[in-house]
Order: C-alpha cells, then sequence, then structure tokens
C-alpha cells in the first residue's frame, strides 16, 4: 500500500444551531472577533434559567435559591476543567476581560506599584489591556513601557527580553493572540522570561480562549483573562483566572455584598476568592448561559474549533492575495481566524459599507488598538473574522465581494 | 348623593405573566428585595435580541451592529424616561448597583478624598454603600463616619444634623429606602441638608427603584444607583444615574475600549459620559432585557405597583402583629413591601427553614447590613419582601405557617 496524504480537517458543521441564520439566512457573519452570535443551547439556557429556576444566590434559605446556587457554582467548576485552571476558586466572575484586567491593574497596582515602576506591555495591546494600566500608573507615580511590534505584526521577543531587563519593570501584561491581526503569541515564552526575571505577567486571552484549546495550569500565567461573548455566551460576563493564593495575596477591588466576612460601620474584613472579588450580586443567569456555551464547546472540541478556523482561514488567505489592490495585515504562520486588510485607495469604513450591501458583516477602524494601527501606517483597517458557523461559501463571498471592491476603488 | 370613601386601590392580577410560577405553581416568592422574578416579556425580549439582533454594539460597521447599537442606546433614553433623569448621557450602565457605588466611591474619592476627611453614610447602609466607602478612605488617609438608626429603624435625622456640620465631611452617601425594614427615608430632605452644606450625596436607590414612582431631576441627588435585578430586569445590569456634567468632572473609573478618545502607547485621553464609565463591551443584551422591565412597569403604573406593595405590606403586618412570639422590626410608618422579624427563641435560619418546607420563600441573615443587624440587636432576622406578583393568598400562607412555627418554638 502507498501512503496517503492526511485528509483535510473536517470542517464543522453547526450553522443550524445558531437562530440568527434562522432570522437573517443572506448573513454572513464575520465580526466574530467583536462578539460571537449564540448557539440555541446559549440562549434556552438563559431563558429555562429564568423561567424555572430563577432566585438570588448564596445566602438564600430556601431550595429554590440554593438551587440557583449550586447552578452558578457548577459553572465555576466547568470554567477550572475547560481552561485547565488551577482551581474553581481561582475563576473570578467579571462583566467582561476588560473589568478583569481593571480589577488586575487596580488591585495589583495599588498594593505594589510605587514612583518610577513601570508596568510593561506591548504596542499590539487592546486598549483593554493598556488604558487600565495607564490609569493605575497614573494614580501611583509609575508608567508604562511597550514592547514594539514586528512589522509583519508578531511581538519582537528581542526587544521582550531587552525591557525585562530593565529592573524598573514590576509588571507585565501582554495579549494571547492579536484581536487586529490575528498573531498567536509565544504565550508559554511570554510567560517563561516574564518568571526568569521574576516578574507576574497577566495575559488577555480575549481572543485565544474562543479559538484555542487552552491550559491554563501548564501555562502558568499568574493572571488570565477572557470573555463569555466572545466565545458563544451571553454579554454581560468574563472572567479573570488564577490561582486562588495569588488572588488572596491582593487587595479588594470593588466592596458590597458577598465579599466581606465583617462589616462595621467603620471597617471591614474580607472574604477569600473567589468571593473576595465578586462584589454584589453577580451576572446569575449570564453565567448559567456561559457554562451551556463552554458545555457547546466542549462537545465539539476545541481542536475541531480550531482546526474549522484555520482552514477558513487559509482558504480566504489564498484567495485574497490573488486579488489586487489590497494590502493584508498580519504574520505569514501562528495567526487565528482574522484578516485586516485595507483596499488602496479606499477608507476602511467604506470598504465595510460595500461589504455590508453584500450583507457580509466586518468591523472597520482602529479596533481597540490605536498605537498598533499607527504602528501598520495606516489610519484604520477592515477586518474579518471567522468562528465556528463561517463556512467555504462565506469565504467565497468576502473573496468574490472584495474583488469588486477592489476593482471599483482601481 | 352622599360622599363615598374611595374604592381601596385594586391590586394588580399579573401572577401569569411569570413563567416561574408555571413550573412552580406553589411557590410562595418573598424574597423580591434579594431578587425578582422576570415577566414573560423580558425573558423574551432576551431570546429574541440573541435570536434576531445580536452583534457587538458601537463602532460597527454594518447594519446589524447599528441596529443593536440603536436598540441598546434606546434603552438609556429608556431608564431617562422612566426614572426622569436630567439626560441619557447620564444613565451610566454597570453589573449592578453595588458596581454603580463602587464607581463614584473611586472617582470621585481618587479626586478629592484627602487625609482626615469623612465621607459620612448611615449605621442602616447596604454593604453595597459601605464597603467601597472603606476601601477607598483606606487608600486616602480618610475615615467613614455614619449615621445613627432609631430604634424603630429610621434614619435619625438629628444626629444627620449634627454629622453635617463637621467641616471633615466630604461627601454623604445614604439608602433610599432600607432593604432590611423597608423604611422610606425623607430623600428630598436628606439631598437638601447635603446640598446646604455644599456637599455631594448618593443615595443607593437599589430598593426605591423597584417600588417607588421616581423624578429624579427634582429628587436631585448629585448620584443615585439602581440594580436591573430587583425590578423584574436581568442580572447583569444596573446604573448610575447623574447629571452629565457631574460625571464629566469624574476621572475614569476603569479603562478600557469605548471609553477612550485617543490612546498612545504611554496615554490616553477620554470620551465624555456616558461612555466614560462604560469601558469594554457592555451588557448588550441585559440592558436590553432592562428596557423591556422598564417598559412593562411603565405599562402598570408605579403608582399602582406601590399602592399593590402597601395594600400586602398592611396586611401581612396586621396578620403577623396578632401572632404571639414574634418580634417585627421597622418603622409604623413610610415603609415599603419589607418585613423583616424575628420567632422568640428560634434563629432565624431556622424559622426560614420552616417556611420553605411551606414553599415560602424569605431570606434569613445579616441581609449583607451587620452594622444594622447588630443595632437591632440581634444576630439576623429573617425577612419576607413583597413585588408586584404576590397576592393576599401569599400573605394568608406566611401568616399561616408564620403562626405554626411561632407556635412550635413557644
Amino acid at each position: 500500500m502507498t501512503p496517503t496524504a492526511p485528509a483535510a480537517p473536517a470542517l464543522l458543521n453547526v450553522k443550524a444551531d445558531f437562530p440568527i441564520f434562522d432570522h437573517h439566512p443572506e448573513l454572513v457573519f464575520l465580526d466574530s472577533a467583536a462578539s460571537t452570535q449564540k448557539p440555541r443551547a446559549v440562549i434556552q439556557a438563559i431563558s429555562d434559567f429564568y423561567s424555572r429556576d430563577y432566585a438570588n444566590i448564596h445566602r438564600g434559605a430556601y431550595r429554590l435559591s440554593a438551587h440557583a446556587t449550586d447552578r452558578f457554582e457548577s459553572v465555576r467548576a466547568d470554567a477550572a476543567r475547560f481552561f485547565r485552571a488551577p482551581s474553581p476558586d481561582g475563576v473570578i466572575f467579571t462583566r467582561n476581560a476588560t473589568e478583569a484586567v481593571n480589577l488586575v491593574a487596580h488591585s495589583w497596582g495599588q498594593a505594589h506599584l510605587n514612583a518610577g515602576d513601570v508596568v510593561l506591555v506591548s504596542e499590539m495591546e487592546h486598549h483593554a489591556n493598556l488604558v487600565p494600566w495607564h490609569l493605575v500608573t497614573g494614580l501611583r507615580g509609575a508608567r508604562v513601557e511597550y514592547v514594539r511590534a514586528t512589522p509583519d505584526g508578531r511581538l519582537d521577543l528581542d526587544d521582550y527580553a531587552a525591557k525585562l531587563r530593565n529592573p524598573a519593570v514590576k509588571f507585565v501584561a501582554l495579549q494571547h493572540v492579536s484581536n487586529v491581526l490575528g498573531t498567536v503569541h509565544p504565550a508559554a515564552e511570554l510567560v517563561r522570561l516574564a518568571h526568569d526575571r521574576g516578574l507576574p505577567i497577566l495575559l488577555d486571552g480575549a481572543q485565544a480562549a474562543p479559538h484555542l484549546p487552552l491550559d491554563l495550569s501548564a501555562l502558568n500565567a499568574d493572571y488570565y483573562v477572557l470573555s463569555s461573548h466572545k466565545m458563544l455566551g451571553p454579554s454581560g460576563v468574563g472572567a479573570l483566572i488564577a490561582r486562588p493564593d495569588t488572588l488572596n495575596a491582593l487587595p479588594p477591588y470593588m466592596g458590597g455584598g458577598d465579599m466581606i466576612r465583617e462589616v462595621y460601620p467603620d471597617r471591614s474584613t474580607y472574604a477569600p476568592a473567589p468571593n473576595r472579588f465578586e462584589a454584589g450580586t453577580p451576572a446569575i443567569a449570564e453565567v448559567v448561559g456561559f457554562g451551556a456555551a463552554m458545555a457547546y464547546l466542549t462537545d465539539l472540541g476545541m481542536d475541531r474549533v480550531e482546526a474549522h478556523e484555520q482552514t477558513l482561514l487559509h482558504a480566504a488567505l489564498d484567495r485574497l492575495n490573488q486579488i489586487e489592490g489590497l494590502d493584508l495585515y498580519g504574520p505569514p504562520t501562528a495567526r487565528g481566524g482574522v484578516i485586516s486588510f485595507n483596499v488602496r485607495g479606499a477608507h476602511a469604513h467604506d470598504v465595510a459599507g460595500f461589504l455590508d450591501e453584500a450583507n457580509i458583516c466586518v468591523r472597520a477602524g482602529h479596533h481597540c488598538a490605536q498605537p498598533l494601527i499607527r504602528a501598520l501606517g495606516c489610519a484604520s483597517t477592515a477586518r474579518a473574522s471567522f468562528y465556528i458557523y463561517n463556512t467555504l461559501d462565506d469565504v467565497d463571498a468576502l473573496a468574490g465581494a472584495m474583488a469588486e471592491t477592489a476593482e471599483f476603488f482601481r
């Protein structure tokens, strides 16, 4: 027998699970890096929870509340399994990845940053992993320095290593995957280099968690943040994941119910993680919906999710690379299902408008990453991003419409 | 014709709008002060939004996103109308009332609190309006003082006036309605007295907004906070309401996407309110659901909501006052649909457990108000709270079960 090439990985076939496409059969949704659509299982989980099981959680002295608490807390355990977190107690539910970064910036920064200290970020960060550090360093008399991007959209690892040698650097905060270019950074190496200098590191996983199988225990970043709404789950919930002992060493972020041990009129003492960082009534039904999203992704398998996106990405790059007058950004390898581009002579918003006429949804602008957009030497880009419900037909539609758009502006 | 007494206000008849009672017809839900059940209209609004209209908002260059943005922003206008806020731009969506207090404590406190300054709260506050002030005064070398409660569970207004004369007081933060006792404080007078001293005041309206018609423009508190989940809306969303100029004078709270004007690697400039305080992807579907809740309450009429609760409250007080061995807390007048009580010789948790056996849901404990519970001279209370779906049958069930419980412990 002659050896045969391995078969191309089978594409997922899940579009029918997403009601948005029943209501908009013509929709070519290529803006999943901004937020994903929701499968029926997630929408139904939220409806069912409100219709059958809803009550406020914790402190409830009746069965309905105890059951709602169990539902909520079981998602903490689900998340720890899904992301291979060190412990459910190290899973803190926030509104979104942005709040999770702010929590760490505020709590770690207030406790540890002093005048002259440096927080090291990169030129490629989403504003969510940049502005919180501007705010806290501003309050503490510290400052932000940044790792440069390479011209093809990777982190400059030589520059990273050099910047880490500055003894003023006290904290490192970097993205795992670029929301503009799809670059998958070498996260394990980023963590290792920071830890070699004895520095804590936060990884912004908002664009990684939806797309890659994660093993956060092995990765060993001190803080990892992500959002539910970018991975099939509801809006209004995200997570900070860390070791419980790391979290218990931080001062609280928000004060309120559920995060305290004892409260007197003039002082309070605080509970350990996770409660320590979940003040007030949490996003109860949203956490339940996030649990349904993780269950759905588990059933698919994150390896297959990643393979599906890679197939679409490379099919799209092959097609788009053949179109004259189109500038594509980002590295040739180690990238997820995100393509940023510009049509020469056209503004990205006009390109997006043309695509919208063909029912193709892409985002245009600075993608909350103004420093990177400046470093790329453009004012904005249009960005197409893929997820599990996209198909090769969507790639065809994008490529066809882009060829027409480029032709129009030529 | 002889004049006739006005008819007693008709009770609302809305239980059939709440699917939880289809699934649990036996449920006597008396824990609405913790969180309310949701009408079908709210659950459906969330499902429909995810199924038909979902996309990330703002910055979207396609019609689906523009439409989702319109849906989201229209709720800001709805909220301004519903609460008679000064302007939609002064409505900031947060996760809950707790986050709204933390926002003000952090932003106002970082800008204005100095060593030796005092934030004046009350002994009756929910932890949500106490612990954030402990945190920020701790960071700024300032401290918290508190207005005493009267033995019957009102704010001691003489003590308030006296404490306001302390020139170290720089900010006032008080509840509008007590979550433990239902006391409706004289909000207009609380605001006037603070303003007479030139002091900004925050009112915690978490227990007022669901139950009373509000006119926040007339009330004129500098900051007003509330939660959606206590007024028929989804979990995961609340609001801070203030004048836009008040908000624009504050430094930002969280940093991230959408709240910026320009971002450079080492510094940022910030957008005006409301965006200034809404970093990252907001609770999009939850805000849409909150809009549906306000629409539902508008259709009922907040006057009728208040009258319904008053009818149930007084029917319940009449019945419970006749039960021997029962201690009831709270003032005789000016109170909403909340009753805290203890059975002499029994722990509140045991009482709640007895009631749960009869499918009556009440909360037991310190109700996130440890200082007040200490001031009342007890370790905990059981608390029954009414909302629009409760009926006189629920009052009967509570009174009957309480008579049995008190008998058991006698």
